[in-house]
């Protein structure tokens, strides 16, 4: 069978573009640097949402929706942030046929907006916390757009949250950062990642404390899958956000703010993604199991049709394929593209003796299984190879990353994967001078893996490599 | 108690802005015409998507995500269209802080850039229908914005589909327009809906029919809640959208659009909102039944959370109301503007007598029930209150309908309601004068009230009206 995507060592960047296409998961758009989520590519979106909604409500936070246009002034009141985001506005000069009196802009982000709403909306330290998410597009102008990695719309969840005191912002910002964000990324997309703090360099614009989860993609590369930010009394003091208490009186409140985005689906591509195409670990994945008609004859098609119900009845998502005018090989290269965690091959032949083909993705394994056993090997495929991915991306991360004592050893060391160095070796010099190579502190990490409070504390370890 | 909101018969469009301030559903946005959508109206978006989805999917159409910004010259392909849209569009001139070469607009709806996908993505017969939709945010310049009715940004749902031939393509239009969006807004929305036929002056740009879903609202005029088009070859023709098939050899496909948004929040409102404030379908409702500590002492707490545990357990969304420090009759009077259908209302000296009261929106009847017997109470009342709050509004519009025989007698009654007339008798040029008055022709129906086909069959009716 002849090649269907360039291999990854050959031309990992191409190898990506190639699954993206064949796939079909997303399409460049018209104007330069958007993208067309094509309805696969969507659908692992729509289960990302359902998966992270459900984990941001439990934590008591509500749904809401602001204005994608905001008015130019709002930007400048936090001036880190305007500076940040400055070069990256999409500007709107004209609307109704007129041009605007002041320009807007199309958010880059809604910490400017909210907080204008936060501070109308928050009278009482009764209002706190108030804890908002949005789900939403944002647009960022990108020069150099790839796409899920970096266009200049792209899909997201921000999340912004008020709080009565510094320890209360903390602890929720921290509270999302593990029991939503690492908890999907590693017990859903099957992602390991590093939970740190960015250094001062590398902060969002506008925070006081940055903690990202990072996670080593398959060309050794570090992917920034999303962070969590504590933006101190910056923004509550920009917009005005302010509560009363009988004992303290008025405050500025303490505002948090965090986000996900469509790039998740570039690092699932990129960590799972074989030369075969994609794969999806099986509790994302839209489609589970993939029964496919070999070719007709023989009770063929009614037996699929119940292996699908059977499936379904047991709580698998599950999709029939009966195209039997098109050619078998054609679409089972087109179920390994697609990356369906398992396939359930049912043809004329094997029917007559009773089983099934069952063939895991993860492994490319086929095996012949009863008509009758299907349901429970199905369920425990999808089971065993949601841990299989997991534990094939975490050894390809520990064999990636090596422990050095100097910047030096650190670089080399960053231009095939990650390094682990104390950061007290590097500093903000030595990260000047990795950035002029192409190489960033992707975050710091206590000794035993936990979050720092603050860079300054002793024995921290830098992670070191070359990022998206 | 005070008067809280504007009664409906002394300013209705006061009452209107009343009850989406006190109910806290949303705020206008810093840009003129945008808006915040609050919690509490989110998560009725939020709910009308869920239902929505599962009703559009069930068709066989997958959701995808098409870019925000369209290039100016696609809104110019088909002409129509460009007319119809140029005087609402917002315009981006400069991105990542350079003059764009080419302006941008941001979406005003999407049939042009996702015409230009389906051309790509559509090869032979095979691939059709190909059936599409989008949940996503719009935006459409307004000079007069009135919250969740007309505002310059606004969410929807836009479906998008391509057919082999005129008839799939009508069936299909037919088929969003009955099985989805009136099923939905009949059986979740509690809103009886006219579905029928625009005339050639009120269609969409670009359509070659129009069928809308048109609900009366509390003051008598009307408001289109959804829409489904019929776009003949006109978008096909424009972006080439084209298969092949072995028998006809090359042709252009057909296609359709439909759409729904966030201004079925204001229908909802405005059809079963009264004095006290909103009154919220139960199936549509995100919290159902509102179960109230009225004051602690004597178990009364842990009574209401048991309470709370088996409504949700019996498959009721509930939400628990134990704020004691906050006076009793404040949170009732919350509570009724923001139209929980049900309360269940746990103070001590009822739970003494093993009772709580039951509270029901709809009519505001209060009823005590033993505390076993209250899971059944809430359910029943919940199915009874969705039929009761229907049946009003059916009665409501039956009771502001007038049957009558001139273009004369329709303008006159179009003052206060709807007035049903002979098209015959109205025609196009009466339709223009009627315009002249602020009044349209809503749509056309058959004398049985289906669908027409066409605006010349003999014998259909107009519904005249003021509308928002």
């Amino acid at each position: 069978m002849g090649r269907v995507v360039t291999p990854r060592a050959e031309d990992f960047p191409r190898w990506y573009q190639d699954v993206i296409a064949k796939a079909q998961l997303a399409d460049n758009g018209p104007v330069r640097g958007t993208m067309v989520i094509r309805p696969t590519g969507y659908a692992l979106w729509e289960r990302m949402q359902a998966e992270l909604d459900a984990r941001i409500k439990a934590t008591g936070a509500q749904n809401a929706y602001f204005p994608l246009f905001i008015p130019e002034s709002y930007l400048t009141r936090e001036a880190e942030h305007v500076e940040g985001f400055s070069p990256e506005l999409a500007v709107v000069t004209h609307g109704g046929g007129k041009k605007l009196a002041e320009p807007v802009v199309v958010r880059p982000t809604s910490e400017t907006i909210i907080g204008e709403s936060m501070a109308k909306w928050i009278g009482s330290y009764r209002d706190l916390p108030m804890l908002l998410n949005q789900w939403a597009n944002v647009v960022r102008w990108e020069l150099r757009p790839r796409i899920f990695l970096r266009t200049s719309e792209f899909l997201w969840q921000e999340g912004h949250t008020a709080h009565a005191d510094a320890a209360d912002a903390r602890a929720y910002a921290r509270r999302i950062l593990h029991e939503v964000y690492e908890d999907f990324m590693v017990n859903v997309l099957a992602i390991p990642v590093v939970v740190g703090r960015k250094t001062a360099r590398e902060r969002f614009a506008g925070a006081t404390d940055t903690y990202p989860l990072e996670a080593m993609m398959g060309d050794g590369k570090a992917l920034q899958m999303g962070t969590s930010h504590e933006l101190g009394q910056n923004f509550a003091r920009a917009f005005d956000i302010t509560y009363s208490d009988s004992a303290k009186g008025v405050s500025h409140a303490w505002t948090t703010s965090w986000g996900v985005t469509t790039r998740m689906i570039g690092g699932v591509i990129m960590v799972h993604g074989d030369d075969d195409g994609l794969r999806i670990p099986p509790l994302l994945a839209p489609v589970q199991a993939y029964v496919m008609v070999v070719k007709d004859g023989e009770g063929v098609l009614p037996a699929a049709a119940t292996l699908r119900d059977a499936l379904r009845d047991a709580g698998v998502r599950v999709a029939l394929d009966d195209r039997v005018d098109t050619a078998f090989g054609r679409r089972a290269v087109d179920a390994e593209l697609k990356g369906y965690p398992v396939r359930v091959e049912v043809g004329p032949r094997d029917l007559a003796q009773g089983t099934v083909t069952l063939v895991r993705r993860v492994d490319g394994s086929k095996t012949p299984v009863a008509v009758d056993a299907v349901v429970d090997a199905v369920v425990r495929a999808l089971a065993e190879d949601q841990q299989a991915l997991y534990a094939q991306a975490l050894k390809a991360r520990t064999d990636r990353t090596v422990e050095v004592a100097t910047l030096g050893e650190a670089l080399e060391a960053a231009a095939t994967g990650w390094a682990r160095v104390p950061w007290a070796a590097v500093g903000a010099a030595g990260e000047a001078e990795a950035n002029n190579q192409g190489v960033t502190v992707r975050c710091l990490v206590r000794p035993d893996g936990a979050v720092p409070d603050s860079e300054d504390e002793p024995d921290l370890v830098a992670i070191l490599s070359r990022a998206y």
